[in-house]
């Protein structure tokens, strides 16, 4: 791309619209125009600090023609209803599930299949997994290239903060009426969440699955090009306010040899391995708050019951490092590459 | 047994001590005497209301051909250096980790096999499975018993009081700190355990397996009498005051019938089946708590990436529903066969 490009952020007062917002100025990502865009439902009349402030316009009202590279952080209901109008005229990179599903829609994790985006044209659509599947799907791309994956078992402990800003609300303040003695309403999540924790995310579906536990199989296979890689996951609500975890059960077509994975994790793209010899350290959410730019694997060691099979822990920060820092990722690829 | 027991409960003011004595007041289980135990170090003049106001005496102190019925509910260094002197005189029955390894001790969860006390005699040792162990094992008893069990992956959700008052107060301490913008000590699990989650349970070996882990697998199998079988876990400890949950992943040597797995845990022993019909029903920690005597079940569904596998979830209160109940039902098993 020869000039800095327009960008718009069409979710802009979300979570995952200002962490955006506050990756692309971080890394100093080129620009020479910048619009926040909202529902006209989302209050919000201004996003950003004194350095930065952006003015808060109506998504409904913005020309799109005036933007090369959009970004869509809010709901599918909003990314259904603009983001297909927004490709005809730029990128758009897009991490609700409302593209997800279409195939002719590359799914990119940047750590890991950057290649999809070569299918992409100079304007057009790129979808994100979801942020517990980037996560799995960069901390297993390494092991998979050393021996092919077979059967892979998950159980999840998502943050509040994947449902969004009132979710978080919603933990502290169940959190502060139940230690003063009044009851938890349960209002973001159906069931209180404080103290507890709430066996799916998402919706159920008729066959017993939460939609989520189905988004970490399609997704991750997708992104990993293994069409034959069984995934089979719980996923959890957990009174976390940011970082989701997974328990990884991974299984293999052949044994395989730990050092070898270590040294695959090692030098793992987007990964940072924590020492498995040491008993003492692991990744938290809370820990991992401090660097939110890595997914975070502790706890690497062999499945006990058969040499085919090793276990580990991830924690990665839903928000910035699965959400806004893989959205920023994609874009600087696009712009970067040769015209 | 033709006169009421004399009882003593050692440990008597841990929390499962005090839950025991709830449980053998809730079941008006008959004793001619009930002697309140500690250990020198553990403070507590007395446990009880004032219906029942226990003075707690010294262990090292007591004569145990004073007892019949035995219950250790401390540490396990309190049981390995008083439960064999006790067992030469009483029943003695367990909670601690000290005699579970042990091949001649009978390691009974009452609901799931009674049986294993028949070689005891008038006197001799009890071992009770830790929490998570007895859940499982009373979960996949009656799914066993339709299909043989093959591998089962499982992934803890474990509560705070698993490890003691102590861990409970600073869960409580933690989040106070933690709302009032000050920093977590970390005290109890050697990380902050407020709105964060800690991916072990227990020590870590040289092999890097949590001793949970560990214990899920060797203690489960042997309750089960299923010696083949595998269970592979990952032991997390979530902010969560009482409740321990497992997502378990549980696979046959053959296909299995939805319907007939559903029949099965319906009619299971000590278990509650919730409603996998319904897409609003599970059970959570918060709800157990209202009515702790039972496994309860939810989220039953297929494995959908194969026919042999169903996944489900589990929650049961860690110190009443696992150990006490478990204790006083093999009590009520012992005090009530023929002579």
């Amino acid at each position: 791309m020869s000039a800095p490009p327009r960008i718009a952020i069409v979710g802009a007062t979300s979570l995952i619209g200002e962490a955006v917002l506050d990756e692309l100025r971080a890394r100093k990502f080129p620009y020479s125009q910048l619009h926040a865009l909202e529902d006209e439902r989302t209050g919000g009349t201004a996003i950003g600090d004194d350095d930065l402030k952006l003015p808060v316009g109506s998504v409904s009202a913005f020309d799109f023609s005036l933007a090369d590279l959009v970004f869509f952080c809010g709901r599918a209901a909003l990314s259904e209803r603009y983001a297909e109008a927004a490709a005809a005229h730029a990128w758009v990179i897009d991490g609700s599930s409302a593209f997800r599903g279409r195939a002719e829609v590359p799914l990119v994790v940047a750590d890991v299949n950057p290649g999809a985006l070569h299918t992409l044209g100079p304007r057009g659509l790129v979808a994100l997994p979801g942020s517990a599947s980037v996560a799995l799907a960069t901390a297993l791309a390494p092991l998979h290239a050393i021996a092919p994956l077979s059967r892979v078992e998950v159980a999840t402990y998502h943050a509040v903060s994947g449902s969004g800003r009132g979710a978080m609300e919603e933990l502290a303040s169940e959190t502060v009426a139940m230690l003063s003695g009044r009851k938890a309403r349960g209002r973001a999540f159906g069931k209180q969440i404080a103290f507890n924790v709430i066996p799916h995310v998402d919706t159920l579906e008729s066959d017993g699955a939460a939609r989520e536990e189905r988004r970490l199989w399609d997704e991750t296979r997708r992104v990993l090009d293994a069409p034959g890689l069984a995934i089979n996951a719980t996923s959890v609500r957990v009174p976390v306010f940011f970082g989701h975890c997974l328990a990884v059960h991974a299984g293999f077509e052949r044994p395989v040899d730990m050092a070898a994975a270590l040294a695959a994790l090692q030098s793992g793209q987007g990964l940072c391995l924590i020492d498995p010899e040491s008993s003492t350290e692991f990744p938290t959410p809370a820990v991992m708050a401090s660097a939110p730019d890595k997914v975070y694997v502790g706890r690497l060691r062999r499945d006990l019951t058969r040499d085919q099979g090793i276990n580990f822990w991830l924690v990665a920060d839903n928000v910035r490092k699965c959400a806004a820092h893989n959205a920023v990722s994609v874009a600087q690829i696009l712009v970067n590459r040769p015209q």
